[in-house]
């Protein structure tokens, strides 16, 4: 049986702009490796509800899974249930249960609750809410879209709390082997190698270290075995030292 | 007259599966808004041929430009010039005064100019190049699709010979004023200042230092005098400083 397939929506105007280096990408791709499940496109997209909800329908009627980061929190520029919402056609408002987290949360750090700060209770209707120890206010589930907040440390923990609720597939193994001679003088037979392995993804990546070119050679695939022969084809080939 | 708008495109398996953290997205995000072209929207994909020319429909048609990176190097995983050729029907093979250029460049190198680094020579008709002055192997421009390498040292070399061949319009300007009180605190009065400046961006974004939340206001748009209102009405409403 294929992995589950995924998208990422990354929203925020400050990543368009060049502010901000967007840091959730990577660290949602590494682990939805591990969980088996295939990350197969990401958007950036400004915080515009019509550019939003267009991606949100595209996307979780093509995938498994749509993971979003950015526009949660308190301000007039978190945008994102909302849209979410409108995207489902479903209502949206402050629901008992995320307005409870927040009480406690600003109970203990003699915050006030404001008509702001309970924006952040806001719940599409049918949604699930996916726990923040960080700071309390929730992200939510939405059918197969999943909505977390965009401060990395954020959005890792609410990863963290989310992937356990998902059926993954079979992890994506990779291997990685290193070839002191540069991509060009090895371009054609590493084609034939990956020929020869239909199954696995055999990616080239140069690098350029003490003045000379070299190639990593990465492996990726869900077959242990296959991996593996692949690997004793390359170093076989190019004299190459696996890691 | 609005600006130009523009998306990107982040060619690579390696960035999907979590392997590399692609870098060019934030680079050309900078350097666009400096040169007055807004960009609207990014997007990472696999080195799957089907996916790259549906992007690249569908993004050149609703933007001014898009600017890719990766997948046009020597090895069978390089596919962005054949899928950008294929995007615009138009044919694609070795031009000459690309593979001149590669041939001057592996003369003086002294490595071979074989065939699999002869694929690099390979132009969509109609396409003009982008210099390469790293390591000589030329990006193209084909209609208002830029086409340049992953590596981020190339693509930035790439960029900086492509950007003065392009019009822009105006910079996007932008400032931060530091406020030290969190974002909850702020939004109410925020949202109201946001409001009364419609032709600006003004975004939030929460920190968290030595144990107190505070928010970096970032206020965006291109004319200066808008911004240093929206800017004095800040400092007014929560004595922030401009740093």
């Amino acid at each position: 049986m294929p992995n589950p397939t995924a998208a990422m929506l990354v929203i925020g105007d400050e990543i368009l702009s060049g502010r901000t280096r967007d840091k959730n990408l990577h660290h949602l791709a590494g682990e939805l490796a591990s969980h088996g499940i295939d990350l197969k496109e990401a958007r950036v997209l400004p915080d515009h509800k019509d550019a939003i909800i267009a991606a949100v329908r595209e996307l979780s009627a093509r995938h498994d899974h749509v993971f979003t980061s950015g526009g949660i929190g308190p301000t007039h520029d978190d945008i994102t249930a909302d849209s979410i919402a409108e995207a489902f056609n479903v209502p949206i408002g402050v629901r008992d249960d995320a307005r409870e987290l927040l009480e406690r949360h600003y109970a203990l750090t003699g915050q006030e609750l404001n008509d702001s700060r309970l924006r952040m209770a806001r719940i599409p209707e049918g949604a699930s809410l996916i726990e923040n120890p960080v700071s309390a206010a929730p992200g939510f589930s939405l059918g197969n879209v999943h909505v977390m907040a965009g401060v990395p440390g954020i959005f890792k923990a609410m990863l963290e709390s989310l992937l356990p609720r998902i059926t993954g597939g079979r992890p994506l193994l990779s291997r990685t082997v290193r070839i002191n001679r540069p991509e060009g003088d090895i371009a054609g037979p590493l084609a034939a190698i990956a020929r020869e392995f239909p199954m696995l993804s055999i990616g080239s990546y140069p690098f350029f270290e003490q003045g000379r070119y070299g190639s990593y050679i990465v492996i990726r695939g869900q077959e242990e075995r296959l991996i593996e022969a692949a690997e004793r084809a390359l170093c076989d080939a190019f004299g190459g030292d696996a890691p």
